[in-house]
């Protein structure tokens, strides 16, 4: 197969990482902010023709010097891993949340967000693929532990409640190991009680043992 | 429980409809290419200050006039239905990629899209769970048949290869029907071929003939 899955080792120190980060990471904050304004306003025309011209000169003006493809998932020689662009965790991915991730002592897992207008799906709660986007990846940092890498096998969610947009919690166990293989189970909840239930196989890539030789 | 997935029938004339998504529409596009710019930009400090400012600005401006909450899902009398917000399909949010799904003669349904840098998850990847979002959206559309509300009750995916980022495909139909349950079956697929297989089974709540009702 094809190598699709390439993790690279670059050579950036880590104060410039964080340097990237603190230009970067503002930036998409007000953009996420800017993408649920653009959803519930209510201004006419005008004001939204002005707006429309301020962020396509914003956006030519980032593109004056930019990458030729997405972000990837980049480490340096400290160990340090980055992944901007990821869809639920990127610093500088204003579609994820971001999901941050405390991990307990006991290898569990869990996060607590605030799910805002563009994550609708029914009226006024989160939409159902939402829940499995950010299951799945809680599902699988549980998994690797971030000792190692793991893709997603299978994954099964079942959908109890509705859950109401607003401060949602996601909590995550490793409930197994045979082989190359990790048991998942995880959930998220609302205001309502536990909206989703899920279980995930999660699966150790055989390259993954060249990638933490390397790391 | 407490009602929280109200459809709200609203006396919006369909011009005013088409007017709104009009001039909000182009908005979200732009928006949505600022969040890929800002993934992947390389300007410095100064110009990405210059941008910080102008989205913070432009944002006030959509902000003038909002709605108090998110969108939610309003239909009126001629029966034309609308979820600004949806976060797969909502024509106002610029997370959505958005997913357009055709319907075919014989329920099966399509959907053709191109995922960016902003849904990455392994390098060079769709996320899972992004898969996961897309899928459950077009299983639920699948389901409904544009006739009925369902909503997910479980659904079980399987990944088999990675997903490279661009352009992708969806396929899904309705394998059984049993009481309120309906059974759906779906994937999607990238230039390497199949990458992830969903089941699910989608439930139409007991309200929704109240809804069809007064529809």
């Amino acid at each position: 197969m094809e190598d699709v899955t390439a993790f690279r080792m670059v050579d950036v120190p880590d104060a410039e990482v964080d340097a990237v980060e603190a230009r970067y990471g503002p930036l998409a904050g007000a953009v996420r902010d800017l993408v649920d304004a653009t959803i519930r306003s209510r201004v006419g025309d005008d004001e939204v023709a002005v707006v429309l011209a301020a962020v396509r000169e914003a956006t030519a003006r980032l593109r004056a010097d930019q990458a030729d493809g997405p972000a990837g998932v980049n480490y340096n020689a400290t160990g340090r891993a980055w992944n901007w662009g990821n869809a639920v965790a990127g610093v500088r991915n204003a579609i994820a949340p971001p999901l941050s991730i405390e991990h307990g002592p006991d290898g569990r897992t869990s996060a607590t967000l605030h799910l805002g207008a563009a994550y609708e799906g029914p009226p006024g709660c989160v939409h159902g693929g939402v829940g499995a986007l950010l299951l799945d990846h809680l599902m699988g940092v549980t998994a690797s532990q971030m000792k190692k890498v793991t893709l997603t096998g299978t994954l099964t969610l079942r959908y109890r409640d509705p859950l109401p947009l607003g401060e949602v919690r996601l909590t995550g166990e490793v409930v197994g190991e045979e082989g190359r293989k990790v048991f998942v189970e995880a959930r998220i909840e609302g205001r309502l009680g536990v909206a989703i239930e899920a279980e995930g196989t999660f699966v150790v890539p055989r390259w993954s043992g060249d990638f933490e030789q390397t790391r």
